[in-house]
Parts: C-alpha cells; structure tokens; sequence
C-alpha cells in the first residue's frame, strides 16, 4: 500500500518528503498556502519598500545612505526573528554623479538644443567647460572596427537599441548593454574623446537609465553618458539633417577614494542541520537615480519577508535560513567578494541560494546552475511552488551575488515576469509607485516556499558535491 | 523511421500537424516567432487603444461614443485586411450617470463629510434633494437577513472587502461583486431606502469602481453606489465613533428608452473551410468613467490585431477568422444575444470562439469550457504558445460574450496574470497609461498563435459534437 501510494505521488509529479517523526508537522501545500495569504494580507515586504523608498531612497555604494539602509535592514531583521544579525564590513568604490550632466547638441546653423543623459556610473567628468566635438554615430562595434579611422577627436555615439522583438528582456538587455559597459574603453583605443550610448530601456520616454561602465587600465579614460530613448531619436534627427552636428558634452562625476559600506546578514538558526545555510538574497545598494524600488529594493524586502514568514508562521527551520543582503553589487561586487571570502573560512556548508534581483513583479518561475539531478529532484515542488504562480524551474544563471558563493551546490534566482523591469531598471522612473503590491508579495511567497522546501527536504546530491553531500 | 519520428514528438508533447501537401508552408513556430515578433515590434494594437482612448474614450452602451467606437473599429478592419466587415445593429439600455452623485455624512456632533462615491451602474436616481437616513452596516447577506428587523427605512452600507488572501483575484471578485449586483434587491426586500457597497477592487485607493447593478420587477427600486476603498475606511471610522451617523446620498443617474447600437464583425474568409468560423473577439462598450482601457479596450485592440496579423503576415487561413467586437457586455449582453440569434440562422459553423476580456496583462493561459478530449489536443500546442508566454491551458470559462454562441464546440477564454486588473477595472483608474504594450502586445500574439493553430489544425472532435464534428 505505501509502495502503491509513492508510485502514485510520483506519477503526478510529487516526491515525497522526509519530515521527520512528527505528524503533527503541517504539509508543504498548509505552509504554501499559509505564505501567500499572509504575504498578500500583510503586504509587510510592500511596507517595507515604502519606508525605504521614503526614508531612506537611493543608496549608491559609497553614500551614507547606503549605510542608513544597512542600519534599517538589521534593525528589522533583528525585530522580525532573525537570532543573529550582523553587519559584514565592506570596502566599496566611491564614485559621485556631481551636480553637472549636459548634453549640448549644435546643429551648425545656429541652433543649439540640450538633451536628457544621464552619466553613466564610473565615468570620469569632463572639464568645466566640457567636450566639444564632432560626432560619430555608430551602430555597433563591427561599424566601429570598420571606421575605426574617422573615431580620433570625436565624441562616439552608439545607437544600439534593446531589441523589442525579443520576449525575454533580459537576452536584449545583455545584448546592448556591452555598449554602456565597454564602450568607452572600445571607443577610447581609436582616439574618441567620449562616448555617448541610447539608453538600455525598454521604455520610450524622455528618461535616461544609467549603469556600470568600465575602464581599462591600458586605455585612456573617457567619459561616458547615455540619453534617453527620446533625446537618442532627436539627436539622430540632428546628426540626420545637420553633417556638420558638433555636442558639448560636461558631466561633473568624480571617482573618491574607496569607503566602507556593509552587507547585511540575518539568520534563522537551523533546528537540525544549523550548519546548513540557505541564502536567501537580494543587493542592498541602487543606483543614484530614482530609488531603487525594483533594482533591489523589491530583492532585499524579499528577502527579509522570507525570514519573517518563518517567524511570523512559526516555522522552526531545519536548516539555518540567511538572508544576506550585499552591498555594490552594482558597481564592484565587493559585497559578493566579501561575502564569498567569508564563506570559504566560515566551516558550515552553503546547502543552497538563492537571490531575487530581478525585480518586484509577478511570479513566472526560478532559474537554476544546479546539476540536472537536483534541478529534476526541485522541480517536483512544483505543485506547491505553483500557489504562488511560479510556473518552471529551468537552467539558468542565478545572480551576480550569490553566483560567487563556493562550493554551494544549489544556487538560484527568482525569476517574476521581465517585460516592464528595464523600463524602471537605473533610473528615475525606479519609484516606489511601479512596484505592485501583489506582484511583490507573491515573490516573497515563492521565495518563502523555495526556502522552506529547501530547508525541509534531502536533496540528494551527486556524489562528491561537498562534504554534506552523502547523508 | 517515421515512426520513431512520431513516437519522439508525442513524447515531447507536440502533436503532428496534418498541414497539407505544400512543403513550403511555415512551420507553427515560425508563424508564432512571426506573430511575437511583429505584435512587439510594430506595437499595432497598443496604438489603436491609445487611439481610442484619447479620441472617443469611454462608450457606454446607448452613448454616441459607443457608435463612433463601432465605426471606428470598423474602418480599421477595412483597412486590415478583412474582407468583409459590417455592423450589426443592437437595441441596447441607456443608463446616464447624470452629474451629481454626493454622499454626505453627518457626525450627529455637527460634523459633516463628504465621501467619494460612484453610481452603480444602472441604478434610478434619488430626489433632487437626496434621501437622508441613518445606516445599518453588514458584513454579508448573511447578517442582513439575521438583522433585518432593523433595515427598514434606512441605508444599507455593505461593507464587503475583495479578499486579499485570493490568489486568483477572479475568484475574490466574484465573491464580492454579489453585494454590487444583488445589494438592492436584498435590502430593499426589507425596506431599505439605499444600499451603499465598498468598492469591488484590488486598489486602496480614494477612487470609486461601478458596475452593473440589478432590479427585480417584484422588488422596490432604490438607489445604489459605490464608495472608494478609502471612503469606505473613513465611513467605518465615522461609524464606529458615532452611532447616530446619518446620510445623505445624492444621485442624478437616469434609465432612458433603449437606444441603437452595433456589434463590429469582420472577417478574413477561409481558403478551405469558410464556413466553420472562427471568432476571436472582445467588448465594445465600457463603462463611463476612466476610458474603458484595460476593460476591454485592450481586449477589441487585441482582437482586431490578430486580423490584422494575418494579413500583415500574408497567411491565408484555412477556416474563416471573425472578430467580433460586442456591444454591451457590461450592462445587459444584448451584443452577445443578438449575434448568439445570428449565429444560429447563419448557417455556417462556429469551430471555436475565443475572448479576451480580462485586462491586457502579461500572457498566462488560456481557460475554455471545450471537451477534454478537445483540451487534450490544445495543450499539445503549448510549445508554440509558450512563444508567448503562455503557460497552461485550463478548464474554464469563456466569457461573457462568446458564451453565449450556439454549438460551438471550442470556446476559449484568454487568460492574462490577474493581480493588476482589479485595481483598474470599471473605475477612473482605467485610462490608457495603465496598460503596458509589452504585455499588451504579448497577448495580441498569444491569441494570434492560438487562432492560428486552431485555423490550420483538425481538432478530433467529440462524435456528435455538431454537423461538422466527424470530418
């Protein structure tokens, strides 16, 4: 009779979980279902994102707001369950956007007209009274190798858009963002004297979205700016009506010295395995612009929900359950390299993680890097994942923060629906107003559920994953 | 070989097409890349609502904006690519708002306050002077009939939240839209001079939602509105500190002779079958606050556009593709009886009917009221539906309007994620800033793919199904 019901169970795509000697203990499907309607009904992640949002707002790497939102975050978690809460000291970067963006197009027939941009992070400023050059438009980088001759003493502009066509944003994000990230190092080997980039957005309004660009050390810095999808179609009308079109370009961003910022790290002390840990994440710091209500707050209000769920439903985790919320992800990973340092020496074993940064929308599904025989074992969750509207858990990357961490066999990233995300994502329009109070909540809840099927079930684990692997 | 072949697709869930003898026609996932790619590229049928939206706005059934909305409509699927469109006349009701709807609330201390309200729709009007009377709130019909000794010449205020705690935000409304639809019968069977609901929404917010309401021939007409969520919060308070609170509600709202309006149809005539139709359609009229955006602007938008996909992508249909926008819905079907009539007097056959009246969100599923043996086949498409985001095919309703179609043996409903919907819908919430194109366009092509495969497939149907069930 038991062999009969397990073949059955399997057959509709449940395995069955080892919950101890306690028949009392609640089914997975109570708790799904208990997190979710506590989430909706509370909204307490929601609440939290707006205290954040309005109390603290942006929090680049290096400000002292980013410090202010450790403080909030440990506070809370320490009021919400969490037994251990520290703060994890980090040395960030230090780059300040200054008072001054300018973008100034002169036509050549007298008339001059200024268009939105926004620095892009890292950037150098230009000197007080600004760059100006004749421009380059460039459609990528194959159009900048082919004209690599005419680049020297102008200002490039690559007019990449993000491909509307394709459904997932996240592939036409990858696919334009190389322009903000390498563009000035790619720009600067033929001699440009900046590099202009359109917007990565999937939003077409007058609204610059800045990010993370790099230099090189063997290649002369220059500064770097992106317009918003509105200012990029006028200037190609500009450059398209006017041959002659030179911009002033003046930006008043500075590199400081590196500063110490935090990551934030909360736990639940496991009732079995406490040397177990599951990370349940998000990144602590934003972008400068708008206030970060997406990109991370969403991730990192998340996160701590998951922990008060369990605190809140009186859920005793086998395993430790730790919310890590990292610093500069943005623009350095420092948090993530801290954090993946500390993990090396700290003798308990990192059993799974899982990070949330894709902002706060409704649940489609969670991605993956574990190997195909844990990903089959997690994807018979699916039953009870799907309460809370998670539909596959497929392959895929997990997030730049937890994807650092060693020798942890499952890590993963929730994953909401991506079509409106790169129309707040790094700018302005990243407002407490475009999160969704439900959208949210049924992320926390998929989180929730995850970490406690995480924590209460064996995975088994290839052989040889680690030395928790065999039990 | 062959067969191998087979048994390989059957077990990676896909059915084998019977696609004819011409080896050059497309395979269904290059027409389902085609129709996601065109939809989110050209954004068609996003720009035809922003049309709407800001050129004829809302268009209540009995209104002159809901025939320029028909001859709107039509014009466009002239230009289309249907090759027959006509409007079909529908005597509809003709409910006017009037200008004032005021609820006043007096303390009994002195104090009075006004409250945000919407006429329901469909109620008679008070005196000019209003009726004033002290309150009874109630939870539910439940503790009206327990106290309803005590309802007599006084104002019901049922005091029904959407439950929050739903996941399915469909399943919270209909739960609560019954004091809306039915509040005045049930209250005015006990002498009830008014009945007043909080608003059946998703949002808190100071914004009131409308919506149909009903009378009994056998049961005194008295007035009915809606207060905003907010409004609804206040009153409570004002109830709880005062227990002589007394009202006064003021509505203008007018029932006047029915009026003529159309239904919109236009087709694309079968290469093969013309005579087994297709009909993919949505609603015409709204209500009269916000623009009628997302209820159902975006459902005719997006029905209009898989016409007009399939001309912009050249495919010549097999069976007839009819779009049909219905005039109505929202306060009598009349639209829905009259082509119901027509349909059965026409003498072709309706192979499956399909509507999209839930708002113009990310693409989830779709739910239909077909045969399981009839679903079973559908869901061995999903591999092509999933090109847009569509995830399941359920059991189900229809809708309001393709319900009603006689023998009809495929009725489908689209189903977009819910969280976002009840926030707008029926309210001055509804404009078109609250549609996103993305997602709008997602389920253009979701239902494109979807009438496309059901266009070129022979589903088995069910013997007996209707005459054209056996080929």
């Amino acid at each position: 009779m038991e062999r009969l019901t397990s073949v059955i169970l399997l057959l509709f795509g449940f395995t069955l979980f080892a919950f101890g000697q306690n028949s009392q203990k609640p089914s997975p499907q109570t708790i799904a279902n208990q997190m979710v309607q506590t989430a909706l009904a509370e909204r307490q992640a929601y609440r939290w994102l707006e205290d954040l949002c309005t109390t603290i707002g942006p929090r680049l790497s290096g400000s002292k707001a980013a410090v202010q939102a450790a403080h909030w975050a440990a506070d809370i978690l320490t009021a919400n369950g969490a037994d251990t809460v520290w703060l994890q000291p980090v040395m960030v970067p230090h780059w300040v956007r200054g008072s001054v963006e300018e973008l100034t197009v002169h036509a050549g027939n007298g008339h001059s007209e200024p268009l939105s941009i926004t620095a892009l992070g890292g950037t150098i400023g230009t000197p007080p009274e600004g760059i100006t050059a004749p421009v380059i438009r460039l459609k990528n980088f194959d159009e900048l190798k082919a004209r690599r001759q005419e680049v020297a003493g102008k200002i490039v502009f690559f007019d990449f858009p993000m491909d509307a066509k394709k459904v997932n944003t996240f592939r036409a994000y990858g696919e334009a963002v190389q322009y903000r990230v390498f563009g000035a190092i790619r720009a600067a080997r033929y001699g440009a004297r900046a590099v202009l980039i359109r917007s990565v957005t999937t939003r077409y309004d007058d609204v610059p979205h800045t990010g993370v660009m790099i230099y090189a050390d063997s290649v002369r810095k220059i500064p770097a700016a992106a317009l918003s999808w509105q200012a990029a179609d006028t200037f190609n009308r500009l450059l398209d009506q006017h041959p002659n079109v030179t911009v002033t370009l003046r930006l008043s961003a500075q590199i400081l010295a590196d500063t110490l910022n935090y990551n934030v790290i909360g736990e639940i002390r496991g009732t079995e395995r406490p040397d177990e840990i599951i990370v349940v994440g998000g990144h602590l710091d934003s972008w400068d612009v708008g206030c970060g209500a997406h990109d991370d707050g969403a991730g990192i209000v998340q996160a701590m929900e998951v922990l008060s769920l369990f605190h809140r439903l009186q859920i005793r985790p086998k395993r430790t359950i730790r919310c890590v919320l990292f610093i500069n992800e943005e623009n350095g990973s420092r948090g993530a390299r801290t954090y993946a340092d500390f993990a090396k020496t700290e003798g308990r074993m990192h059993y799974a993680a899982m990070e949330s940064d894709r902002g706060g929308f409704t649940p489609r599904g969670f991605t993956t890097s574990a190997d195909s025989a844990i990903l089959a074992q997690m994807q018979a969750w699916l039953p009870y994942l799907r309460t809370a509207r998670i539909e596959w858990i497929r392959k895929g990357g997990s997030g730049a923060d937890v994807s650092r961490i060693p020798n942890c066999p499952i890590k993963m990233g929730y994953f909401p629906d991506d079509q409106r995300y790169f129309d707040f994502h790094h700018s302005n329009n990243d407002v407490f107003s475009g999160v969704h109070p439900r959208e949210l909540e049924l992320g926390s809840a998929a989180m929730g559920i995850m970490t406690y099927l995480l924590s209460e079930t064996d995975i088994q684990m290839p052989t040889g994953t680690n030395r928790y692997s065999t039990h």
